[in-house]
C-alpha cells in the first residue's frame, strides 16, 4: 500500500486528504500541530466529518506521494522541515494557487498542479464547497499516481500542455484577485463603472506575457474569463480578498509577482500590472 | 464693515475664521448645527481657543465675503442650502482640495483656493498644524479681499496664473494621496520598492494632462514634486488616507477622476492614472 502525505491541513488539503479516504492508500494529513478538524463536504453541511492532523514534525514514514497544498507565503517554512518524509522516488505535488515556486525544490520529482478545489477555512472548520480537481502534467509519475487514485472522489487529469492550463488559471486569478483585494470588495466590484475595462486590460497585459513564454490563447480568452467573472455571486470572495482583509500574507508572488518578473524578462509594457504589483506589494506583511 | 462667513467648520475653514478674528469684519463660522470647538493654533497645545459655529440654516445674514471650505464630496448639499447668504455681489471663494467644482455655481464671483494650511479635527477638536495661506488669481474682487484681511494673520496670495497654482497642487496631491490611499499606508509606503517609481509615473501622466490643459510645468517639476514627499515625515497620512481609513466619502472626483476625464477630452492614454481612478472609485461612500 503507498503512503500518502499532505502537507497543509487548509481547503485544499483537507479535501484531498478527505477524497483519498476510499482508496488504498495510508494517507496522512500533516500540519503545524495535531488537531482535529470539522470537515463538510461539497457543502452538504447536514454532514459532519473529522479530519486528524498530524504534526509535521512528528510523522516519521516516508511517503510515495507528498503534496503540497500550503500557500506560497508558507511554502518556504515547509520546504525547511519537510526533507524527512522524502525517499529517493518520492513524487511531489504543489497543489497552490500561482507559479513559479518549483526552481524552490532540491528534490528531482515535483509537479506543479492546477488546482480547481474550493472552500474555506474558519477556525478549525473547512467547508468544501466544490470541485475535487487537480491538473498535472502527463508522464510516468503522474501517471503512477492518477492509476493509485483511480477509486477516489480526487479527479486528476492529465494533461500533455501543462502550461497552458497553469496560464489559464493565473490568468484566472489574476484580475479578480486583484481588483477584490486592492478595492476591499468581493466580486460585486466588478460593478463598479471601469472596473471591468481595468481587468480586460490587465487580462490582456497578462495575455500578452503568456505569449513571450511561448503559452499561447485563443483571441477571445479575454472574454471566456470576463464570463467565468459574470458568473460569480456579487459576494463571493477571492483568496487573495480574504487574505488582505485577515491581514494575512498574500499570494502576490506567485501572480502578481511572477508576472510582473516575467514581463521584465521581456522588457514588455505592462503599466497597470506594475501598478496593481506594487499597491500589493505595499501590502504585503 | 464687511460681512463674511465660512461654511465647513473644518481644520481649513476652522483656521480662516480664527485667522479673521483680528480683522476689522464681521466674520461667522457656519456648519450643521450650532456648536463650540475647541481650536489650537500653529500646533501650540498649551493654547486653547474657542470657536462658535452656528446653524447653517439658522443664520439670516447675507454677507460680502463666502468662504466655501466644505470637502468635495459635501459640497453638493451645501450648494442646496446655502443661497440664502448671498447677495448679488457676494463673492466666494471655495477653498478645498481638488478642481473641477466651480461650473456647479450659478452665481456669477466664484473663485477656486489652493489652499496651504494644514491641520486635523477629531471630535470637536482642531488642531491646526501650519500655514495660513489661500491663493487667489488676481482681480478687482480678491484685491478687495485682500485689502479687507490685511490685518489678519490669513495670508491670501494672489497670481496672475491661478491656473499652474491650482494644477501644482493638484499634481502634488495626486500621487502621495493615491498611493496612501490605496495602500491603506502613511507617507512610509514610499520607502516600499517600486512605490517612488510608481508616483514618478503618474506624475508624468498628470503633466501630460495639464500640457493638454495649457498649464506647463518646468521638466523637472517630477523631481521637485519627489523631493517634497521624500521630506514628509514616515508616519504622516494624508488626507484621502484618513478618509479611506475612516470610512468617510473620498475627494477623487476633484482630484483623481478629475483629471481622469480631462485625458479622456484630450484622447491620451493614462493607464496608471485609469487603474488608480477606478480602484479609488470602488471604494467611493
Amino acid at each position: 500500500m503507498n503512503n500518502v502525505a499532505i502537507i497543509g491541513p487548509g481547503a485544499v488539503g483537507s479535501t484531498i486528504a478527505f477524497d483519498l479516504r476510499d482508496a488504498s492508500l495510508n494517507v496522512k494529513l500533516l500540519g503545524r500541530r495535531n488537531e482535529t478538524l470539522h470537515y463538510y463536504s461539497n457543502n452538504a453541511l447536514d454532514t459532519k466529518y473529522q479530519l486528524d492532523v498530524c504534526a509535521l514534525n512528528e510523522y516519521h514514514e516516508t511517503v510515495d506521494f507528498l503534496f503540497i497544498t500550503v500557500k506560497i507565503p508558507q511554502l518556504d517554512t515547509v520546504l525547511t522541515s519537510y526533507q524527512h518524509l522524502l525517499h529517493k522516488n518520492t513524487i511531489i505535488i504543489l497543489a497552490q494557487n500561482g507559479h513559479g515556486q518549483l526552481h524552490k525544490f532540491d528534490h528531482p520529482y515535483v509537479y506543479q498542479a492546477v488546482v480547481y478545489i474550493s472552500g474555506q477555512k474558519t477556525g478549525n472548520t473547512i467547508t468544501h464547497y466544490r470541485d475535487h480537481k487537480l491538473i498535472l502534467d502527463q508522464n510516468a509519475h503522474t501517471q503512477a499516481l492518477h492509476q493509485c487514485i483511480s477509486n477516489s472522489s480526487l479527479n486528476i487529469e492529465l494533461t500533455t500542455d501543462i502550461d497552458n492550463a497553469i496560464w489559464y488559471k493565473l490568468l484566472v486569478n489574476l484580475a479578480i484577485n486583484s481588483v477584490t483585494a486592492l478595492t476591499r470588495s468581493t466580486a460585486s466590484v466588478l460593478e463598479v463603472p471601469g472596473i471591468k475595462k481595468l481587468c480586460e486590460q490587465l487580462l490582456l497585459e497578462g495575455i500578452n506575457i503568456a505569449k513571450a513564454e511561448h503559452v499561447h490563447f485563443e483571441p477571445n480568452i479575454v472574454n471566456t474569463i470576463l464570463n467565468i467573472y459574470d458568473g460569480y455571486p456579487a459576494e463571493m470572495g477571492t483568496s487573495m480578498y480574504y487574505d488582505i482583509v485577515d491581514g494575512r500574507s498574500l499570494e502576490i508572488d506567485g501572480i502578481q509577482g511572477y508576472l510582473f518578473y516575467k514581463a521584465r524578462k521581456h522588457h514588455l509594457n505592462t503599466p497597470i500590472l506594475d501598478t496593481i504589483y506594487h499597491l500589493l506589494l505595499a501590502q504585503q506583511k
